[in-house]
């Protein structure tokens, strides 16, 4: 062993100690004869003490140690004259009376300092010194404890972790996945699993009662700032069990992560909200509920009244800002741009104050009487001080995601979203499938396996886009952490199901043949759910995105720039994968 | 819930208690006017009793079941009138009063008991059945609790469990890679880590100081036995450590798991052998050491004595089988045919009894006097009743391979490999290179990363064959159940070794600079290991191959025949990949 304490680990008990310690130079400055070095590891900072006076030879090698040399040295632990109490080890310095230098080390590119000086391209492409940055290091730290954690909790219900494999059979199915091409089955491909789903339904067939995993799950999907092409889901499935069970034991969970990682303690039960009513007063199936403003659709009031835009509308809602009519005009013309950016797409914005005399001040003051803005104005529930955003549209859904994307908007700016601050809700009665324009038929809201609500069956045959199913999220501030729903098992409604997606029961049979056939010999009632670790942590973590608490990230491109991967391939390996790049037509 | 007690939890003091259980017919039988149901799940077996006098109609339902149906039962707890010492619930019995059935089930092409009539391939393709059995689950549980065990070992000595990326760069050295295309980069692809070796050791450099991971590896070779395309290691490794740190840390997290898993007290610490002697007595690197049975070399007694096959003989050695002289001509002929097959590939056998008078009666008596036979006889320690067997041939390594084939048979044959006695070694100072005949040049044994010793660097440049390496294996019974090494953490001293190893600075420079430049920023002395969580689970099961401890495995083509995986894929997806199959030329 290299030393006999970390550089976290001494106190002022120790004085007097000899002790022998390793780390990285964080910092040396030099002060009236002394050299003063902090010496780092993960475990914390230990100044390293030096005297020109008692040891020239010494305090000369230690004058010439650069930032992030590796040293070992011996010494005593003295009491410091200058305490420092920000650090836990403040109180001691070590007076050297050793030094060896273990590896010596080039000038880093960036700082290895909480506030770095290094963008995200450098600090990517040399990752391993971003790592020993604290702000980042504490990040996998967290994302360790709380694994640790998950399983803990789940080890004690009984869920035992069972893992599924990596190289699977690929299914069209959903996102697109990642394909491996098999040398010992020429012309064949594996797929990477974009979840275990069909393995945790398997595992539940077998028996297995509880299952989870923290897998790896792969999609191979355009990038955004919260995609990875690569990520990590606390996968679980019960079986047994109607919705309630699984909702209660997962919630158990998110409790239990809340305690023990931020020891915050909930012991309310999570709100329960309707899909249908998420979007009506949210647009969004993920509000972000740590403040309310939602939305009040104005058309009984606002609609017939001559302003062409309201008038021809098939949706007028808006929001109240409480205590936001002071913002100026420069303030709402921002805001109006915000929501006219391509991202979002509305054409305008109206606005409203409401004054100190209660009288309605509104950017469509000519097409309204004060009588109709009092209406409005009731409506809303507003005050004197606050501020109406209304928003129209020509397609309800559409208009009310902008309003979705506005109402997030003026949370931010009215310091609504403190990251230190967490609601958690349950979004229940999702619609069993969508409607998807483009292909002109359904498609399934969750997946192929969602079961309907038992009392919703009938309407499988007469109005499927009206059948909801037992399918959950949990949102936590805006965020989707996680989902799942209870699946069918019995293989005449997954049939069933099949059919309605458009499958023919020969492709049902092709892609999902061996789940049918399982579900033939005894499947139980089960159900689950999937978090996504990366976003729980992100959220513990107050990241704004998940890249920041995964050790070896891809960018947008999907390429790890500190190795350089993916890259080309030797075309002997091509060769024996009987591969070809390029379409020979 | 569909119940209030699992199949396992109900004892004499539920007497009376109204209870609903749900599970599968494990069996049904018939026995005067009382219909008996054996209800299985997860946790074990309770007996279902339905009356027909009491409630006819009931009672003829539960005739109709079949196996594996899944059924819910409401019903009281009785007393049962024969207990069944052999189950934890053989006490009692419900007496059914209300039954649904949840599902049915088709009978099962095999019948789900410990025995089962089901042969490997059968079994393969229901895997979902095979996992109902006893049997198959309990490996799974083992699995489980053995991961928890190490997590809970590993983070009390404060190691961090970080994720490494699946998708990574492809190396060309080691076993071959698989790879996936990359859509977002044509004619690019990412491989599958065999391990995650460079991203642990550039956590090492990032300062993580103590990691791990429980992680999915990928080879993509041809496959025996004991090797999966995926398979799972318990990857480590330490900054600061020399090898004496590792061999304690990771022998204590071995007698951890005896200790946790089966209950066993190691206290002695783990016998080690040098390599060379693991050859010279054992003709292995992995000796299986619950029995002695060393080899003896007899160049010095039995060469030139006229008996022309040792007499040219580049090696002659034997062992001494205790006790096994009543060995008959049949039993000795079969031996001889044994170390003969081509998979062995000896050209014949020497055996020597010892008689109970003390003299030796050996199958090549008329080349050599009673008095060179008895000191052969001292040279073994023979005893009266003892069996000497004996193989030449004109490569030491060779012959001394296949006579640990002969001690490994000999052990089995004399019921000296007991599974549940476990022997733990550690295998040292190991050759740093070996040398290649194909390509006439010297190769990594381990990998390019490991250290020479520091006392053997003079002989890189002298004598490279020679050099020790810092690297070392745990050895069970017979199985290598991980391995690792001290790293070099210099990166003069690295590109020397790639040099060695025949790479150009370009190539090294190409494949692994990356780790190069890291290693210039500061890296810590580091070291670690990786233990084969499928070698140990296998070994703590009693299991002949890993395949029964991993819940869906592959067949010798690699192939899950569950799934049917792998598949043709879909021409889009190839086209959209940017991929051909076939050559053109």
């Amino acid at each position: 062993m290299y030393r006999s304490y970390t550089c976290g680990e001494l106190r002022s008990s120790d004085i007097n100690k000899e002790v022998v310690l390793a780390g990285w130079v964080q910092r040396s400055r030099k002060m009236g004869g002394m050299t003063f070095i902090d010496l780092r590891d993960r475990y914390g900072i230990t100044q390293l003490v030096f005297n020109e006076e008692v040891n020239p030879e010494l305090c000369e090698q230690a004058n010439k140690l650069g930032r992030e040399y590796v040293i070992q040295i011996k010494g005593v632990v003295n009491e410091r004259f200058n305490k420092n109490e920000h650090i836990p080890t403040g109180d001691i310095e070590i007076i050297v009376s050793e030094l060896k230098v273990l590896n010596a080390a080039s000038t880093p590119p960036f700082t290895i300092e909480d506030n770095t000086d290094g963008g995200e391209d450098i600090r990517m492409k040399y990752r391993y010194l971003d790592l020993r940055r604290n702000a980042v290091r504490s990040n996998l730290e967290l994302r360790h404890k709380m694994t640790i954690e998950v399983r803990k909790f789940l080890d004690d219900l009984g869920f035992l972790e069972v893992e599924t494999p990596i190289l699977i059979g690929s299914t069209p199915e959903g996102a697109r996945d990642f394909v491996v091409p098999s040398r010992m089955n020429p012309g064949q491909f594996y797929a990477l699993p974009q979840s275990p789903q069909l393995f945790k339904q398997l595992l539940m067939v077998s028996g297995f009662d509880r299952y989870f995993q923290i897998a790896k799950c792969f999609r191979d999907e355009d990038l955004r700032a919260d995609r990875q092409p690569e990520f990590t889901q606390i996968d679980c499935e019960m079986s047994f069990v109607d919705q309630e069970d699984v909702l209660s034991t997962f919630e158990g969970m998110a409790k239990h992560l809340f305690k023990s990682i931020r020891n915050i303690e909930i012991t309310e039960q999570f709100p329960r909200m309707a899909w249908a009513d998420a979007m009506k007063y949210y647009g969004s199936d993920k509000p972000d509920i740590r403040f309310d403003m939602r939305f009040v659709e104005l058309m009984d009031i606002m609609k017939g009244h001559g302003f062409p835009v309201f008038d021809s509308a098939e949706y007028i809602g808006g929001i109240c800002a409480e205590g936001a009519a002071s913002y100026t005009r420069k303030q709402l013309d921002a805001l109006t741009e915000f929501v006219k950016r391509p991202q979002i797409g509305a054409k305008g914005m109206v606005y409203a104050r409401i004054e100190a005399d209660g009288t309605v001040k509104s950017s469509v003051d000519k097409f309204y009487t004060q009588e109709v803005l009092q209406q409005m104005k009731e409506a809303f529930g507003a005050k004197p001080g606050d501020l109406i955003l209304i928003l129209s549209g020509d397609d309800a859904m559409k208009t009310r995601k902008q309003l979705n994307e506005l109402r997030l908007e003026m949370g931010s700016q009215l310091g609504l979203r403190d990251k230190n601050t967490f609601a958690c809700l349950w979004i229940v009665d999702f619609p069993l499938f969508e409607w998807d324009e483009e292909t002109g038929r359904f498609m399934a809201m969750h997946h192929p396996f969602t079961s309907p609500k038992p009392e919703d069956i009938e309407l499988l045959d007469t109005d499927p886009g009206k059948v909801r199913a037992n399918a959950y999220d949990m949102v936590i501030n805006g965020v989707e952490v996680g989902g799942g729903s209870i699946r069918i098992h019995d293989s005449e409604l997954q049939n069933k199901m099949f059919t309605l997606l458009g499958f023919t029961p020969e492709r049902a049979q092709e892609q999902f043949g061996f789940l049918m056939d399982a579900f033939k010999f005894g499947a139980p009632p089960h159900g689950g759910l999937a978090y996504g670790l990366d976003r729980w942590v992100s959220l513990f973590a107050g990241l704004d995105s998940i890249r920041d608490c995964i050790a070896f990230p891809k960018n947008n491109s999907g390429r790890d720039v500190m190795t350089d991967a993916p890259a080309p391939l030797d075309p002997a390996q091509l060769e024996e994968l009987n591969l070809t790049i390029g379409l020979d037509a």
